[in-house]
């Protein structure tokens, strides 16, 4: 007992420092100065360097043995706090020092080459530095695969949601992959047939933007005693436990991307704001992984955003905030622009319907690249080869190509398919929550968020890491993560069909 | 050179968590959300604690003995950098653990104390707590003055002002307090012959304060690249090391505070963006205390800022920007109103001439409580004596008396004198820059500072720590500090007398 009491000391200060961490992150993208970068850098690594000896130092090796020893005194909440410490010890202290820095610069040289790569659209430029990137990824799925017993992309996948394994992803990929393809040019040819969407004309203020984002957050119910909006270039959801700082961009000539924008990052913001309180700054009160997360922000935006309910009461909001008269403005137009399904080349770009064809590809050249099965040398070709047989396109470039995502130059292998994992996991929750709860989505068409959000704090948020990923998915839905729901999502909402 | 070269990476990396508590301190303050304040408390606290582990470790003494015995091999920099690290372990590590855990506890209620205190005008309701934090800062104080060699008194100073002593301050304040009282007599007597100062009626709307502002801080120097202008309720310059944050407060009913207090932190931010570039996360590269820090921020707020020169310059652009039309925006009634003198009780309002008068009853006090030689229980009759001695005023409450001010329960003893010392250094170092360098006065009537800045930057900034203050002044004025120039810098200004 008093050793599972050290631990939480010792992990409580590390908490504090990741949430320093956070606000200097949030800073550095939204208020530094240009010249205080190099600066800033020294302050990132110091406290990364702090919070990570913290972690790894042998003593607290031999606290966790101590505390595992003893497990029976411990209640259920504290265990499984204790199983989240080792978990976090065993990913940090798994990957030897000087992988963990020759990675961290090898990653600084080959996302500085990215920028001049991709402006010039030159994979050949990239391609050295991605190299020597993805040669360090491997050692650290080698790494920590050792350590947890994984295979090294399992290794990769776990230190980004927990438990998530290839074998889980393969047969739901597998399956929407089968389908995909049909029912994109299915969508296609049903929109097709109607008439054309009216266009709304700008100029849209930023000021309007953001006085409806700020609404909009209210509205959702965003804490703003606890929490921020602001500009920043790449929008993001990030600050501190207790003090959640959300972003987005205004274009004055489209508000579609800024105010989606906002409920996207609402919707991650509700999860870490409706964290478990009497978990605060232990490893059981985190946000259970990135397959959770992206279901938070795309529950809002997708499945609630987009809804046709939530559009009914949106549009007259938006025609009195922008002074719009024409039939454009109408709910049932807007609802089509917010549902316009068209294949392009950019992941960031993607519609609700296409973005999946870009999460696959993505998939099955990182499992093949780490799994050595694959040459980097044919990464560009067999990323074009993907986007050619899922999306229909021939991909013209590689700035249009491989090169649009900062992931792979940026390390984070093996964290594409949570997106897609995402979407799924919000439709299946949604499902769940509008049958659980039936004021759901009527409340919906009058801005109204409660009962939505009500059922995901007692549902999500609240179990912070109580449970795991399928755990928490069997107790809110009644079944692990499947595709069914989403593919039925996307079949109703893009094709109107009831099943 | 080994134990020295270990030393500079270890205080590099005790300035980069500095550098992060400066930039968590500014958003504090400027941009935390209220309901945030509990979590950025564990934050601060745990860095804090941090660096305080780092340096006051015993391998920091070790490192600090074994790098002493071989200071041969060690160029002159470096010899300082060592002395500055050997002052800050020495200051450090002469407070136990539990003393500097037990303060900041204590400072914490009497903060708290205070404010209700001062809110019902009730010395009272404060004493008990600030009867402990007087006894913990004696007990700091003894500490520290045992290791330094020094009284309580005098290591208290030194922790704000390295290498300052009551012998030094007393017969400066001694010398000030003979003449002040009929000075500040004689200055009014000379104001009240002139016609009345004619008032500027506002509003003065906050957009066109904030650009002014920002138009003073370009035209003094401050390098906007590397820091910013933001709002607080209590005016500060803080942030890191290359990324300086000042701030300001907006009152729409009058500029002459914003504005002004704008050249103030300007003054400061030109110090810290002006340390030198070479000793950048080292302890000699740090400003060297806050006799010289007030001197930068008084020096380019009442020394050039108050001129007739600048003022010349200021009335016609204050004049457009507000769209003044009356006689009351020449630049003689600017000046008047800028160099108004009148006795007041609050010391943050105070005129550059009965400033004085205030540091003066708290250094009495201060002193006398720390040496025991003044019963808490007599604080308010003491600190009204004194007032009613030194500006002639019967203070009518402790709101208005000794509960105004936050450094005393904010454990803050030895740094009132610094105020004045500042004011001093300033008149000091800005005559000896005009004198050498007879283009800064004509220059600031085009609101140009850049011969000021250039001096200023060579003979002060650029020094770091790599002197003390008195050999610092020595060297640029070719004196210690004296409070010669001060009270000639007075008389010129108020009684128009040319010696």
């Amino acid at each position: 007992m008093q050793a599972y009491q050290s631990l939480e000391v010792r992990f409580a200060r590390i908490a504090s420092i990741e949430d320093a961490l956070g606000i200097l992150h949030w800073d550095a993208e939204t208020m530094m100065p240009a010249g205080a970068n190099e600066g800033r850098a020294d302050q990132l690594a110091t406290l990364r360097g702090l919070a990570h000896e913290l972690l790894t130092t042998p003593a607290t090796g031999d606290l966790l043995e101590e505390a595992s020893r003893d497990t029976g005194s411990l209640t259920d909440g504290r265990q499984a706090n204790l199983r989240e410490m080792q978990r976090l010890y065993l990913h940090a202290a798994a990957v030897p020092g000087d992988l963990v820095e020759a990675n961290s610069r090898a990653v600084s040289r080959a996302e500085m080459a990215w920028r001049s790569a991709r402006k010039a659209s030159d994979f050949g430029m990239l391609k050295p530095h991605l190299a020597e990137v993805l040669s360090l990824q491997r050692q650290i799925g080698d790494a920590k695969g050792e350590a947890l017993g994984l295979s090294p992309y399992d290794a990769l996948l776990d230190s980004y949601d927990p438990g998530l394994r290839q074998a889980t992803i393969d047969p739901l990929f597998d399956d929407l992959r089968a389908g995909l393809p049909a029912l994109i040019r299915e969508v296609q040819a049903h929109q097709a047939e109607r008439p054309p969407v009216e266009p709304l004309r700008g100029p849209f203020p930023v000021e309007v933007q953001q006085r409806l984002g700020e609404g909009l957050m209210q509205a959702v119910g965003f804490d703003l005693s606890r929490g921020r909006l602001d500009v920043s270039l790449h929008p993001f959801c990030g600050g501190s436990t207790g003090d959640v700082r959300i972003t987005t961009r205004y274009d004055e000539a489209s508000f579609v991307g800024a105010l989606m924008g906002v409920l996207h990052e609402s919707g991650h913001a509700l999860y870490e704001q409706g964290r478990p309180e009497e978990w605060r700054r232990q490893p059981v009160g985190l946000a259970r992984g990135m397959t959770l997360h992206e279901s938070q922000s795309l529950l809002i935006e997708m499945q609630a955003g987009r809804s046709r309910e939530f559009v009914t009461y949106l549009a007259p909001l938006l025609r009195e905030a922008f002074g719009g008269t024409r039939s454009a403005w109408d709910a049932e137009n807007l609802h089509r622009i917010y549902t316009k399904v068209e294949p392009g080349f950019v992941r960031v770009d993607a519609d609700e319907v296409t973005y999946p064809a870009h999460i696959l590809v993505r998939y099955e050249v990182e499992t093949a690249l780490i799994a050595n099965r694959m040459s980097i040398d044919d990464l560009p070709e067999a990323f074009n080869a993907g986007v050619r047989d899922v999306l229909g396109l021939e991909v013209p470039n590689d700035r249009l190509g491989c090169l649009q995502d900062i992931h792979w130059p940026g390390g984070a292998w093996g964290y594409f398919p949570t997106y897609t994992l995402g979407a799924m996991a919000a439709a299946q929750l949604f499902d769940a929550a509008c049958r659980a709860e039936p004021a759901i989505l009527p409340s919906l068409s009058t801005g109204d968020f409660k009962p939505l959000r009500a059922w995901l704090r007692a549902n999500v948020h609240a179990k912070g890491s109580l449970l795991s990923t399928d755990e928490l998915l069997q107790a809110a839905t009644g079944q692990p993560l499947t595709s069914e729901m989403y593919q039925r999502h996307l079949r109703r909402r893009y094709l109107g069909t009831s099943a």
